[in-house]
This record gives C-alpha cells, structure tokens and sequence, in this order.
C-alpha cells in the first residue's frame, strides 16, 4: 500500500511511465475551498519536463483532467481525482531493462519484490514521472494551506557541491518564495546559480549527472500543530519527501551541522515580541518535540545524482546472471534538483496539511 | 495518536515521565515465537540511566513487567504489553517547567498544542524516559529480526564532532555488531572514542552538551522488502527513527554526501556472486525504489546536543509573557548519544519488522 | 476519508452521479495475478442499470476503463486504477434537490456535513452509481479469491416480506452461486421468485418502492483467517456492506433468530470427518471469535425500499425553511435488491481478500 | 492488529482472561477535559461479574488504574492508559480446553490461527473479560460525549424471545437512560422484565443459556457527523459492536423490519419546528448516507445465547482428532444481555466519539 498516505486524508497515488494515465485520488478534503486551477497549471509547469535545457526532452502537457470532487470548482466533499494521459510515452527506449537492472534504479529491486512481473517500462512505477500526480496533491495542498495563511516555498541549495545561501531561518518570507517561483532555477545567489549551471552542462556533456540539496521552508504555521513521537512533524515530513525519488537524506533546522554544536549554541533562547513567544535563533528548524512553534519550519533534501547516465556501468543479466553492460540511452536530466524543487514543496504541503487537519489549532472542540 | 506506529502491527507507547508507569502495548505480531527475557533485559539495560559516568543519576531498574501477550514465554497472539513503574520520580525538579519553557525541549510547543493541560513533569510524554518503552518494542522485534536472521547494530559514528570509522558498508558484519554491543561507549575506532570522551567531559564540567551522529545498519534482509512512494524503507525507518528524541537528520547509504557526487561515482554497479545478484558498493545503503537489494542496509541519525544545560539561557514566563532566565539543574546526560543507540537499533528493528511483515518475503501467496 | 477502506489494501472510490468520471484506485494488490476482463465485464453487468424491467432506464455502458495497475493483463504491483465515464448523466432531472432534501435519501445530511458545497446532483457521491466502482474493486478481489479457491455467492433471500429458501448452511455449493449467477433475478425459489415480481411490479405502477433482504456466502475459505475484536471477519465485513447505499441491517450465522435460541440450541457440536474439524450444524455462519471456522462464511444484509418514489412526499426548503412537496420524478429502481446482489458480493470480498492478505494462512513466516 | 480501533484516536485493547491484567491505551484524545473516576467505576460496576444472581460468581474488583495520560484528573494530551489485575483467576477450570473446543466459542478457531501458542485459560484474549477494559475505554468516551452535549444509553430489548418495550425512536429521551442506568435489569417494561428473569433461571435450572437483543440509542448528536461510504456511522458503529462477544447482527432504525416496508411507509418526511429540520419518523435511526441527521441514532444488536452451558456437547479432540464430549464448568452467565448493556454503549460511544473528533461540526476550519 505504498503509493497511499495520511492519517486525516488519503492521497492515493497510481500510475506507470507509460499506463494509460497517471494520477491521483484524495480523500478527506473539507469542503468548501475553491481550487484555482490556472494557479495549479502555473505549479504543474514548475515540474514539467521540457522547461529549460537542463531537463529531459520528454514533453507532456501534463495538464491534469480533474474526475470527481468539484463541484462548480469548489471541492465539494467527495474525493477528489485527476488524471493526466501519458501521450508522449517510447516505450521501446526501455526494452532493455526486462532483463538489466540499471544501477542506481529500481530495477533490480522491483525485480525481487514483483519477481518480474513488475512494468519495466521507464521504470514503471517507480518513474520520477510520478511526481505528477505528487505535484497535483501538493499543488492542491499549497492553496489550502495559503487559506489557512500558511506559506511553502524551496529553492536549490546546492547543486554538484556548489552552495546557494541558505533562508535566513527566522525571517524567510513570502516576497523569498514569490522571486524563487518566479524563476526556473531558483536560487537565491545568482552567482552560485551560475556556477551550478556549469557543473550541469559539463555533466551532461559527459554523459554523466550531478546530484543537490533542496532547501524547503514554510512559514505562517501556527504553533501547536503535530504529534509526539511517530507523528511530528518531523516523521510526517520525511515519510512524504522520501517519496520523491533520488531523496536519500533529509535534516531540519541545523541538522547534522547541529550535532556538532554545543547544546547553549544549538538551543534557540525564547524571547517575546508583542506578546506572541517566538525564538531568538532558529537551529530547531520549527519543530520542537515533533510539534511547530510557530518559527518557520525548515528543512532541506538531500537528492543524489540522476542515475540515468549514458557513460557505460556495470550490470548483471537477470535471465543469464552473467556480467552484462549498460547505457541509458532515454531522455534524461543531467540533474534533477531543479524540477524536484516543487515535488519537495508538494511533499511538505501534504505532510504539513494533514497535520493541520489533525490538529488542535483546527479543530474547534478542544481546551475550550 | 502520534504515540502508535505500524501498518502491520500496531505499537502504542504510554506514560510521561513522572506518571505511575510507561509502557508499550503491541498488536498484531505473528504467535508462536519464544520471547528471551534476559536477552530483552540486557538490551533494556544498555539505555538505561546511570549506567556510566556520562548518563543521568537517575537510577531505575527498568525492568519491564510483561502484563500479557505471551503464554509460557511464548507469544501467544494476543496484544503484548509491558511496563516499567516509575520509581525514582522526583517531580520536584521541575516545578519550575510549568511556566517557564526550557530552550530546545518542547516545552512550549506541549503548551501551544495542549493549552497548559500536559504534564510538565520532567518532560511529561516527551520526556527521554518514553524510549524505554520504545526499547521494549525494539528488543522484542530485534529478537524476531533474528529468527529471520536479520541483525541490527550501531555505534557511535560522531560525538563532537569526532569522527568514529564508519561501517564498511558492503561487508559490515554480525561480529561487528557483538563487538558494539559489548562496549558501554560503541565505537569502531577507540582511539577516536577516547577523544568523543573527553569532548563529554569538558561539556559536563562546563554545565553544557553535546550531540552527535549514530550510524546504524542492518544485514541479513533479503532482497524485495519495502513499498513504493510513502511505505519505502526510507519513509518508515524516517518515522521511526525521529520518534527518538532529539534526532533532527537521517540520511542513508552515502546521503548528503552522496549528492555532491557525479552519478557515474553514486551509482553501485550490479555484479553476481554464487547466482546472487548485489552491488560492488552500497552507496544506495541498501534501499533503492523504497525497496531493500539485499546489500546492508546503512542510515545515520544526527542527534542534537542535550537541550538541557545548567547554563543559564533565555525564556520567557508563560504567565507574565516577561522575559526570563532558566538553567536547567536536574540530573542529565552531557551527551545522550551512547544511551540513543539502542533506541536507535529499537526504532530502526520496528520499521524493518513492520515491512517486513507486509512483503511479499514474508507472503506465501503471491508470485506462485 | 470514507471513500477508502482496508488494512492490506487500500481501495479509494471516487466520482459522482453527475462527475465527468467514477473510478476506483487498489493500492496493495499482490503482484502476478492475472486479470480476465471478459469475466470483470460479465460480473459489472450484473450491477448495470437498464438490465431488466425494474431497474432504472438510465443506461451506461459501465466498461471499466483501465488506467494503470496491469502490465499484458497482468497485476504488476503499480496500484490498479480503473475509470468509467458518466456519459448518460441528465443533470436537470435533479435541479430540485439542491433546496428540497428527499426523505429517505443524503440529500439533508450531506447538506449539514458540507453546508451546501455538496454535489446534489443525482445524490452526488451518495448516489447508487458509486456502486459501479465498488463493483469493479469487488469483480477483481473475486478473481484473486478464487485463485485461492474461495467463492462468493448470493441471492434474493427476501422481497416485499416474500421469502426465498436459505442456503444451506452447511452444504451451500458452487453450483449454487453458478446458478444464481446465471439468473438476473437469482433466488433458490422460482415460485417465490415470481412473488416477488410481482410485488416490484404492483410497487412500480403506484410510483412507490419495496426493500428485501440479501442472502450472501463464502466457501473455500480456510479456517483461522480474520482478528480478535475489532478486526473480526463479523467486523470487517460490515464495515464494507454498509457501504453499500440502503442497507440497514447485517446478521451472521443464526443472526437474530439465533438470539431467540437456547445455547444448547444455537451452538454448533464438533465433529471430524476425515481428519479436518467442522460443525455439524452452521449457527455461527462460519465465524467464531471473528475468525474463519473453514465453515460456509454466510451473512443477511436488509436493504430499504429505495428511498426515491413518484408518491409526493414532505419536505422542507433549505432556504425558505418552509415546508414542501417532493416527488421524485428520475429513473428509478422500484426495489434495487436484484442490481445490489453482486455490490453485497463485492462488498464481502473486499473485506474477505482483505482479512486473507493479512492472516497466518497466506503468509509464510508464522507458526513455523 | 484486530484488537485496536480507530480514525482519529487509538484505542489499542490487551489481556488475557488470566493473564497478569487486562487493560486499554486510547491515544489522540482531546487534552484539557476532567476525567469523573467515580462515574467511571459506577459504570464500570455496570459490567461487573457477580452484580446479580443471573451473572457469573466471579468476582473481581474490577477497579482501572490508571497509569498514564491524567495530570491531575485531566486529560493531558498524553496517551491515556488503565489496568485492571487479573486477581480471582482460576485456570484449572479450563485445563480441558487446550485439546477440546467448547461448541460456540473461538477456541477451535483461535487453534486454527494461532496453531495451539494460543493462551486457553478462559478464553484468552477472546474472553467475555476483556470487555472491561472496552468499557474502560467507553466509560472515558460516554463522558467525553457528554461535555459536547450528547448522551447514550441502552436497554434490554429482548431475552429469550420476551419483547420490551422499543424506545420511541423520536423522542427517547435523557430521563429514559437514567431510569434504565439506575436499574441492574434495564428493561422499559417491567412485566416483560419479569417473564425475561423467568426465562433466564429457567435456563440456568437446565444449565442451559438464552440470548436476545440490546437497543442502544444516542441523543443530541448534531446532524453532520459521518462520513460516506467505508466511514459511515453504521460502519463505524458495527464495527465497534461487533468487537463485543457474541454480537452477531446488527440493525439500525427500521433495520430488518424497515425490508418489508413500502418506501412511503420507510422514508421519513422532513419537518421544520423553530429553524430546525428534522424528520417525522425515524425509520432511517438516525443516520442517512452514513451521516447523522440530528434525530436519535438507534440500533439494535442481536446476542447470542451464552455459549458456556453445563448440558453435555459433541466436540473433538484435537491431539486424537476423534470425538469426545464436553461440558462447561466454569462460573458462566445463563444469560450475558444484562452485563452486556455498558458492553454496547461503550463500543457505540467509542465508534461515535471517534467519529465525532473527524467532522465538520468539531473541526473549525471549514466551510467558512
């Protein structure tokens, strides 16, 4: 049941590279809220393939068709459901993978754990383009979470080891997020930017690919809203960002920096300002003891290199388990980070929602 | 319900610090298989306080009292549940929680969320006294790990910022692990240990703390075990292992490292050894596409220094909303790390164990 | 969250009577099986409207469209999605409900639990039409059971007060649901059969409607399959028959008749017949504990007299909070028990495949 | 996982008929709310053995001790937990049942899952005793429903074929359910009462055992809480209720009876009385579409007679797999209805508290 997630709702995700569709259905929306869809198209394009040189040639309109859940478009209680066709689907760019695993892919594990009767086509449900319908709940998220006041944004905070400047962990903002949007390599040091875009090239030029980090933030969160234990908002976070592929790491607030620190550096003093209580510092990210404090909640993503590449590797034959070799010769990003950018904002947004939903904050019954 | 974890078990941890007991109920493990109460026991005692000169004076016995579950030591089917009486509670050490929230606990996020109706006392439910229970779990589900022949250990890989020599990632083994287990301060490199050791020292005597990294692994999985998208490895072993307080990173196989790589170095090349299909390294730490490849599986877990000091830093007061000093006087660990390891090897054994149920290894019916 | 349902699987319903699409995503379905889509078609059309003379004119063709989940006919592990387009839907018919609730119908709750942002059209996501979905999931988990040799049938076991002969509830056979399956009105009793036609029609020419009871059985199913408690077969079965609009009431075994009996009476002696234990007699309906007996699982379920008459009726306005006159004027069955036979046989075998999935019997590691 | 329940909270339910003790978690309840330990042990009394001449002679104290979640008598957001000791165990009675099934009970089908590790003395897990710690759990969500203005309560509807009075399913009424909870033999006729006492000691004379059915109705429910399809209030309800021992039906409103109505004679007119709408009758209990409508929510569940009789039964031994006989000598209830009443409260309220954290009406940020 892996493609399902959420304690207060239930985004459940379905799709292969080349099925007929892909999509996604969510359960347990409130009704009432009126979906832009303009906007969700503007947040869909943020992800699609084809946008700029650095990313696959692969284009799909990914116009997602809404099936069920609004009504004059506004969600309407029912669950909601949409699809986008697979129109520009090769298949036959993957005929090799039924018997090769590519190293660094799902192959060879969907292999044992489907015992090869698993889609290998474009690696079939483990294909990044299931970020789609990912994008289609987060972006659907990100609008319910702006009603609520509640702001997610992301930028690229390192690409091939080349370090953007990180948000300023207590006064990132909503003009941060609108200039990173904007842009279709959001970084917030131009400069960084540019070096970054060389290592791309010349990694592409190689045949070969780089890896990144992605910084993600959201800011306007209330304090109060988590669980303990296997609930925070911590757990819930990692549970939906390890669901974007090549994710490997994840860290909040200082992170593996932090546990370096002494605990009178790390600890965030509290101070108050105009009687709302808030820290001076902000190295717990936004979280303390899995619940927000009302800091902005930050965390960044770990993403390793794309492991299609078409210099030659190592493999292994499935049907002979003889040593073999293998090019990836598909359409592919050289580096990814830029286009999982708003994947990690999705990921965030429906972690972050549900919570919401489960939380006091939201509900009116509770400590009256 | 932040405090239950499983898809196909259900652990639910109970008490807080100063209440009348902690404990842990299980449902749903498979019947039949003989619990080792000494070999739980002697876990138990490798995160119980006052063990050495690093950890908290509070001395329990900790000792769990199994109150059902098992039939003439066996489980029997029914819930297992357990519980350890809080004995040496001495609530008065924290009168002073009530109003003024101490700097990198949860504190004041327990107050946003439950209006001031938590229990303040040493922490209430997030004290660190609520990994026992979670080590109950744990010790039982490394017992039925075994039985698969599947070994879970750790060290301590960073204190300080001092470096422990990491796990060969291709050939950690089960010698490795009894070796650590041995030690009352887990490392693979004593010199570098000696060093970690003093670092403790020198924050104890200073009134401050420090935080580290734990790097866990574990061997014998086959091949196939984890979901796609928000059930992989990652995701689970992610919302487990924050459940551990003051853990703020987790990054597996080469992690934030491995996005500074090119994808021709990240990738593990596929090779066949005795008709068995692994991978020359294991950067990918044993998980690709969610799913584990049957190499070691390999995570680290940045932990964050001991938020409570006996410096004194800045809060504010809860009922003035005027600022104010605290320093913290109870009895705690200048460095947790040694103690977290074991809930560390629980939190990771309990994800590992839940999927495992739940994979086609564990089911007979499908792929005949 | 409603819409979705189960613990080894996830089955999401989506769509409403008037949206562009209905459809149903599987998340969990064991990986190799393959799918025959004739005997999925065949099995729909036992649910479709426009079969028979007394149901509904509205015809759809109601041919599930696949979207994803099956690799050459084949589940393949990705979640199975599957879509039917609304192409007959009259939105007009239902201009009225949007002020006036039907009695008997969602109309008002829905109303109070969305405030009015609900679909109304044809009852939205309440409507009978959703059944479609919950047909395809059932048509697929059918298909899996028997694979594992367990069957499920029903009949007409009541309509109008007019009563059929029960299965037998020791011998109830294949045969059995072979026939019953070839009868688009399936009873035991052909004379009572026509009875009961007789009483849908007189029903129809007045514009009123007439209810009955459903008679539903499962054999092949090994003993010791479902949980103590809440997670018993008893539970989990109705928890998705209730899902199924109008039904009312579910007994199993002896049910409430059994109620009336004396223990002696009621409880069912053991016996041994060639080395396997079974019951003499059936009171138990195959259930004991909430767990399999290896006996014929068999269950009633009452399904009201359809909720929407020509016969005017009162009402109050939404908006005026007058009363009013409503007369539903649609296409509508006057007794909906014949098209609900194979949504009763689906709702079973959600919950049956769903408890097997999660017991010892199909999986390898217990017990051993 | 069978013995644990819930959406929004988690009740997670151990012990063994003579395991050490029994005892339940429920996590995710509200914090902030005074929990009445006095009226908790008045209701639990309600459920205790030994309470009259027709209940079993065993007698326990039956008192919870709570051991988490209550900081000064107030819920504190902490996962709420209570035992009770298991004190008056006596396991000889029982030795037989580890190679011979009683007729009627789960030991031959808990064998059959659990391959004999099962725990026999006195049931195990599926002993009529762990309903203490169910009405624990009920006695906590009764009051928790009370602070939000609703109330739920149960009578004897039926024993041995002897008929009470139904409750007026439109104006039941909170003075009826403190009538019925002042009473040992909670009937709303007395005459009927009497001839069902007759009825029950005839029985007992016989060592024989009788059933009936229990009504159990709800008051001041808002309309709205529920939800479609899988989470609908029925579903909920029967899945609690049918946690209970020898629960084996279940009908809401009109239920069975409602199947042999004409639509005009079943549906339910809509009304207005001062802004409010409600319906005339209430055949529908209720509930429509899943979702509560704001008038009573009544069922009726059906008990089996007791299946412990001391009259000589056919059964097997499993060790020689050839026929034996057995008689049940234990301390055993001619007749559970009476202890069963709390029983069925409990589990309603827990399904309806459940429910009622999850709607609209108790969460504020919809449908603004």
């Amino acid at each position: 049941m892996g493609s399902s997630f959420g304690k207060n709702i239930n985004v459940s995700i379905f799709g292969q590279s080349h099925s007929a569709s892909i999509g996604v259905v969510i359960d347990g929306l409130p009704a009432g809220h009126r979906i832009d869809m303009e906007k969700l198209g503007q947040f869909m394009s943020r992800r699609a393939p084809g946008r700029n040189e650095y990313s696959t040639q692969r284009s799909e309109s990914d116009t997602p068709v809404i099936l069920s859940g609004l009504k004059d478009g506004v969600l309407c209680g029912a669950p909601f459901a949409a699809v986008i066709k697979n129109t520009d689907a090769v298949s036959r760019d993957y005929s090799e993978l039924s018997d090769k695993p590519r190293p660094g892919h799902a192959d060879f594990t969907a292999q044992m754990k489907y015992n090869g009767t698993q889609d290998h086509s474009g690696g079939g449900h483990f294909s990044g383009r299931l970020t789609a319908p990912l994008c289609i709940a987060g972006g659907i998220m990100l609008q319910l979470l702006e009603e609520e006041g509640i702001k997610v944004g992301a930028h690229i905070c390192e690409i091939a080891g080349v370090r953007d400047f990180s948000f300023d962990p207590v006064n990132v903002s909503e003009e941060d997020f609108d200039r990173l949007r904007a842009s279709s390599f959001p970084v917030n040091d131009p400069e960084a930017g540019e070096i970054m875009k060389t290592a791309i090239s010349a990694a592409k030029k190689a045949g070969n690919s780089v890896g990144g980090i992605i910084e993600c933030a959201a800011i306007g969160l209330p304090a109060g809203v988590g669980d303990p234990m296997f609930d925070g908002m911590e757990n819930m976070i990692a549970c939906t960002v390890f669901a974007v592929p090549a994710v490997k790491g994840i860290e909040f607030g200082s992170g593996f920096a932090g546990s370096r620190s002494m605990g009178s550096a790390n600890n965030d003093p509290f101070t108050c300002e105009n009687g709302m209580i808030r820290t001076l510092t902000n190295n717990h990210g936004g979280i303390l003891g899995g619940i927000t404090s009302g800091m902005p909640l930050i965390f960044r993503a770990a993403i390793k290199p794309t492991p299609s590449i078409s210099i030659e590797q190592d493999t292994v034959s499935f049907s002979t388990k003889e040593k073999a070799k293998i090019s990836t010769k598909g359409r592919h990003d050289p580096c990814i980070v830029p286009r999982a950018i708003p994947c990690v904002e999705s990921a965030a947004s429906i972690a972050i929602y549900d919570s919401l939903l489960g939380s006091r904050i939201y509900r009116k019954g509770e400590n009256r």
